[in-house]
């Protein structure tokens, strides 16, 4: 017995997905509470030349989306990245959640050794799909996610590790 | 054919630590260069209530640690959370990727049913070590690798995600 690729990618994906989502919800919640613009939220950021918050939910969810697209071998939704609020934002994450929840295990599994190929501007980046997801895909969404959680961690909002990780 | 538990699990913990080393190093220099005393950077942090860059270095370190030990049924090495400046960081991180390449993947396979039992304080999470690795130890390790990124990142240490990810 082994991992398969879905157990090692959808759930965990799809969970702090969830887990993002309720992180903005108490983001939206402070600002209303502590007479924030959203906006501000919505547009901080960690350091003049980092990418704002909604950058990295559209980064977060571009990762998952991809990832169960790529591996699937689907053809990747293409959402149009112009969230400008929380109340987007969460319809964004919504919609990636849904995505995923239509790629069944069949699907995924024995996608490990499937090509991958990412075209990143001038770079072209050639994986098997177990390298992709493991060292590719799920360091860059969980660094997104976590960024998204510093950034309103940095500005006040009252969250913990706890609302990252989610219930158990 | 599916994933290994050793192949879901140490190659990527090595590689991120490998990482994290490289970007304590850039900030070592950058301080060095700015005139900026080490420690103000060793104890920064993104809110007065979050950890300082050496305790996410600390919490990363045992993830990985606590994972290659729990996964292989080995005793956990017990590091004394002391570290108080970027070389000393240094040596934690070295002495993890060492405990890593120690344990042997026929050790770490076949732990995907494994009972994995943690006592956080008050609170007792019981694991399948699949589930653990997934669902705790992955988000967890990138969760605080990717915090220290972002506090040396929002104290101008010039460093991308492409430092966080590593070459290919």
């Amino acid at each position: 017995m082994a991992l398969t690729m879905y157990e090692a990618s959808i759930p965990a994906l799809k969970k702090t997905l969830s887990s993002l989502a309720a992180i903005l919800a108490k983001a939206a919640e402070h600002a209303q509470t502590k007479k924030i613009e959203p906006a501000v939220l919505v547009n901080a950021r960690l350091f003049p030349d980092m990418f704002a918050l909604a950058r990295q939910v559209q980064i977060a969810t571009d990762q998952a989306k991809g990832c169960a697209a790529r591996l699937a071998g689907v053809e990747i939704p293409k959402f149009e990245d112009t969230e400008t609020s929380f109340e987007e934002l969460q319809v964004r994450i919504a919609k990636t959640i849904a995505f995923l929840d239509g790629v069944s295990a069949d699907q995924i599994n024995a996608s490990e050794a499937r090509d991958i190929v990412l075209q990143l501007h001038e770079t072209r980046l050639e994986f098997k799909g177990a390298d992709y997801l493991l060292n590719w895909v799920l360091p860059n969404f969980y660094f997104h996610v976590t960024t998204a959680y510093n950034i309103l961690r940095h500005n006040g909002v009252e969250i913990g590790k706890r609302d990252f990780l989610g219930s158990r």
